[in-house]
């Protein structure tokens, strides 16, 4: 409930257009807005059109279906699945026209991406190819919520060739995301080379003795170049989420 | 670009042989080919009179003064020293004039704090007593890189009142550092509350299961709010760096 | 073997209407119930009507079905079935007439819920929707032992509102079991909220590195809130008959 | 803010006595006040006597001394202060008249002990005698709620007949303390003989692959036994404060 | 190479019926012959009909009936096959006479028992039912070895007269395999009842922080009791042979 | 309460010479006497001149010396005591004539060593020089209890022709001692060389990666070699126990 | 240094333009300044015939197949595809005439192995059969690269006699890996009797207590002989090509 | 016994000149060089002046000084101490002549280096200044075994520029150490760049995360370079030794 409404609901109280007990129904049912503890301006945004986001692991096709259909009836124009299994998805493509799919990181999307809102360029960088599909994960939201976004794939440390021939993507990010399994070494090399906030993701990607993301995510948390952070193994979602809130501060 | 590089290319733009703008052009492009890679704006601004940082961990006393001197022989107005033991300290305060130390976090600060440079305001909030020497260390670096910082200590999540009563605060900050040990909830509860980065740092504070820090920092990885990533344990100034990135955004 | 038994057992050999050789065989035969360590008050709520459990993971169909039969013919009028798979249920609902089972937590029970008995009421509060399944164990756990349960799922800590519009169910309960998965805040959050105790459930919900509930196990033991204790990762069925024991305390 | 208190603001809306804009900043204002989160009975009870808590570990003596004055001067008759280090305890001993310290525990009491307000009977056990510090932690901490303890120390399942000794102990408690460190057996064997809740402690007693207390802790939170809960390594106080507000439960 | 053969052939050296080439080449070859390190009393045994065992683990239906068939060709009278798969117990059923197969156990014996040529009883007891086929890899290996085994299934900790029930087999066995998942507990209670070596082998029954067998293993390691040692979790092979070995000492 | 008693107490009831409430008195009371459960012969054994043991660990020397004379005067030969600290010794040293204490090995034993009463010898062997302050707490622990033990020390599987030129002392064991640090390899080589059991004791000794000894007890649960079992790290004194257990069966 | 300029700088030498010897110069500094980095006399093998490896897990038969075709297409004679699926295999059989494809190795060669150039032999010994997948790996890769390689499979030092016969390969070796799961004892041994470079590969052999590979792992790592390194669990070809690295100095 | 020797020594007994049992007197003794299990060239070198190594760690200054001189006599020219206190430098500096001591490293060497006989260059790298004490063990070992050592110090991936600056470095050397605390990704990024054998060293340095050199350690371990191993947390001397076991291959 925005100031504007409770005002709206007061003035009605006080002009005898609402009863005592009606206004009370009202405050008790709308306590999320009224008290307003979570992220109200960002809701907002949502409201004009921007991404909500369903977590698609778990949920039944014909769920996502349905949430999908209600939030695009309350004016949502772009809906953003993510981890969507493809049984999830071919119900979607059936019956959702503008529905789009990636195979590769589950993510998928209703309605068009939204205009670029962001002040800069995200760059998304992984360590190999098998790191893609969390990368995807990473920069189809951040595209979901405004965001250009620079893919280098494929730019592990141990051929160093490969990522300085970006140098120039990296220098001109606003924010960095670094995606990496195995030793997870490209969050300090890329720390190193920028001078933005660098987000590492860990990946699951590796065998032996990277148990199952742990090597990276260590790697990561002791990085020894300032200016980056580390978010959950394979988060690429909390990345993209994250990269965009950086893109859009003023 | 080796000085003589510089010299001579600085000597054309003098004899009219190169255009500014050509020169500028060079000068952008050169520090990544000939030297380097590492954050040239950066460096330019703390050529201008902004922190170089002091590792004081594993320093001597003497070397500690030497590196300060040094520093400002050309030209740093203020210089940072993390991880300083009293010892230090006390040669420092004997031998330079404006030098202050704060023993609780073991920072040192030679010179003057900067004007504030950012953009808006960095929150600083722990859970408790114990975690504030990490808070300070990245408050402290937070300042001397230039930021407006409020601090909120002592608002764990299991008096939830201590924390909703600064939820102004928390609202209009532009990024927040949430400290915490034992069982890490702050930060999840900050962002949750909060619509802008928040910087998980988990410290060491705790005894049994806390294992070091090792429950904090799972239980920030783990955060299920967005916006939300998280540097190594008792890493203040990694965050209070990272921050000041984020908050010097354009 | 109760006091009364025994008095008359030892009575008839008082009166010569049994030998000792016969004696001493029941006495030998009878050891749990003379030497009486288990909880014999217990087993006697039990013989009166209440929920015997079968540990339904690892049993056969027809074993689960078998055992029911027994119990019920000794007078059990309700059975509680746990970690129950779908083949095991679909003969039971082929073959008993008042079994009902829950797919979601995998808890069948045959007979009516018992009368409620416990003093007061016990709130089960999950994290998130994932963490249902083990919410349900313990809920039915408690009806099966006669307590009236609030649910109150998906109320995490990364939506502090939903928790809050909860505060009355909270601060009215006896005892409250909370369960999450990922970073476990939830018990820390409920546990400085409520002046009752609090079992925290860790769920395996989670991905990266919760490792499969260590990431909640960790965070809910180092919880800096007074009263909450915990539970292995999962335990549903234990948090409810913890919780249904100290509703019962006279 | 109470339903009562909503009503009558809305009256007094309705009825002109409160415009509008001081109606908004009212609702806005007063969720802190007078939701009240914190255990408000508990705080009373508190008001009224009973002891409030000093964690002592990382207080000087000074401030142990300033607190402990401050607490009595609002009228709190009993002050408990937890590990607290030798230095404080002989400056607390120099100047308060009825303080007495136990070495072993490091527990501290100001002021006498309450009256016992609880139930039933505490059961205090530990496996060893290195568990006693822990174990008197708990016991004292129980005192000081205003509950009759009994001490059951060095009863570890290693000489069952021990424990089995005090078979009517176990069998008549309200609740009961289970204390172990090394492998942590005396929790599971107390919970299959009693009928009352356990609250299981891992001590960090012990040596190699006991890892500080880990090897008890799983050992406790894998108990075949129902009706155990667990917390932290070596957290006799929050075993003891669990343990009084069961034993308080009406 | 016995001494007896080298002054045999040192003394040919003497006698000019060796060369001393000869000798070299006898002297270089010899040691692995000779020194026979591997178990050679315990092969002779085998050689004259005692189990020679296959790890069924990894190998082929044909491979087993192979080296089966090759074994009894060679004189032994009694083959022990463990983590025997069912399509080759399948086979073997169908192509050997003498074949039996305990699918529980997954341990497969080609020919009969031998007779019991240890000197005493080796009791086998496990803390659930759960624990069963890992006993029944124990006590079949031992039976295949020539040993008389008692079991005591599902004597868990938790009902702990259950256990006591059975004082009498614990307190005349000669040596005692103590099986159990979750919390072990059962070593360290029948380590303090028995005055034999109590072999413990942890299981990896559980869920949840059992981590699969750790939390039992780490608590029978760190067992109070004396008398106690510990294998691989569910190493019932290693814990029946061992048994064996110390029941034939003489 | 043996049969023979049992069946005394029926006789009296039938009798008429015990009344049936004292008969249930007597049921009640007696189990934990009669039952003894905890090692009586060991104990004989131990009344009659065999070493009791102080853990001395944690004791004050007053009371170390206090108990020693306990047990003496109680008729106790020998006393053995295990990690006691120097202050300890040099007290015992001053106080008790026939003291002597070992460094190395923090072991002290009042009184003179027993007679051999093992049927055969004891093997110590350790992996290196630093391992020998465990093995020396496992041999005098077996010394104490009457067995003869070879020390094989320092004969690590790096320079294997150090271990196997003592391939007679392993090949004529009763029972081996197998002791390592690091990588723990020495168990599973001796395991292979020798057919009796062979309890291995990892050592805490190395540096890096063996955590303390988590190496070399990984290492030795994992031995492909059969007969051989584990003790907790560091564990001389139990393991030397459990050597003199099997050493003296009959 | 693109062709172009490779064709331009040799037409110059060609031409007299510029001296061999500052051509020699030029390309030996090119590679860094234009493309760089990556190891170009390896490379400059790799286009005379030897072989470039595909990793074949996680791609798809198609994508194999269509490499493999360009790199011969490209020139080079043999080419190494590991962790290749069936499926992979079938249709390169089915496509590619001189393709050998090896189940247990999961190893794939298109073309004919190379000469041997190796200096010397490469022993590749295994502790157990389990682990001959693994060393298979390692062996291919060292004869995919032109190396002799000597099998020593199933020589575990639980049986040290096997590996003590083979002594003259271990010392005869210019390299050796030494592949082992479980205990990885194997690694220590050989490297006390070998005195060339051992490459120590701990396999995920094992169950329970080895953790997929850690005990090998941290075994491996603590070996106390000198001249041992490690590599990841399972990474025969990481093993195989630093083998053939060190085989191949000249 | 080299084959000369046995050839001898029965070359007597054929001759008579040496009996039968003075023959298999001198089989007996001599066991370490006739079977000549342990590296005799190496051991052969030693003999002829280069270093025997001094493990100091847990040796008093007067062993180390005895063992020095012991090897001295016997005609070694120069002797390695490794991790030496200070306390047994004191020592050695007022008692041997030609004794040098680092106090950095802890390395002490008694006697000149000696020639260099490696074949090229071995590159010793570190990630950080406090890297340097395990780097100069490796070094300095390196060069007591007679290579020529090339020193890169403080060279760690964040500010990439610095390693870049000493590529010809690493392209020149023969066998190269990397040595990183933190996230150790210094040898990927090495392992990238060279065309040698590159071995890992992980230390210790770092906090939080770093885990006492885990994080470094798992990222070597996973090392996406091919060419890389690694060697135990803070083994300086073994990766100096195993470099210049590779260096002398010829």
């Amino acid at each position: 409930m925005e100031k504007k409404d409770l005002t709206e609901l007061l003035q009605k109280v006080a002009d005898g257009q609402t009863t005592v007990d009606e206004a009370i129904l009202k405050l008790k049912e709308a306590p999320y807005e009224d008290l307003g503890f979570a992220r109200p301006d960002f809701h907002r945004e949502l409201r004009q059109g921007a991404a909500e986001v369903i977590y698609g692991a778990g949920k039944t096709p014909e769920q996502i279906l349905k949430i999908t259909g209600s939030l695009r009836e309350h004016g949502q124009k772009t809906v953003l699945i993510t981890r969507m299994k493809k049984e999830a998805a071919d119900l979607m493509l059936k019956e959702v026209k503008d529905f789009s799919y990636d195979e590769l990181s589950h993510i998928g999307i209703a309605g068009e991406l939204p205009e670029k809102t962001g002040k800069g360029k995200i760059v998304v960088a992984t360590g190999g190819t098998s790191d893609i599909p969390v990368a995807e994960e990473a920069a189809k939201t951040a595209e979901v919520y405004g965001n250009e976004v620079v893919r280098l794939y494929d730019v592990g440390v141990a051929g160093l060739h490969r990522l300085l021939a970006h140098k120039e993507d990296i220098m001109s990010a606003r924010v960095i995301i670094a995606i990496a399994g195995m030793e997870g070494a490209l969050a300090s090399v890329i720390g190193g080379l920028a001078d933005c906030p660098v987000i590492a993701v860990p990946t699951s990607v590796g065998y032996g003795a990277s148990f199952g993301g742990v090597s990276a995510l260590l790697s990561m948390l002791n990085s020894c170049a300032s200016g980056v952070s580390v978010v959950n193994i394979d988060n690429g979602f909390g990345a993209g989420y994250l990269a965009s809130m950086i893109n859009h501060i003023e």
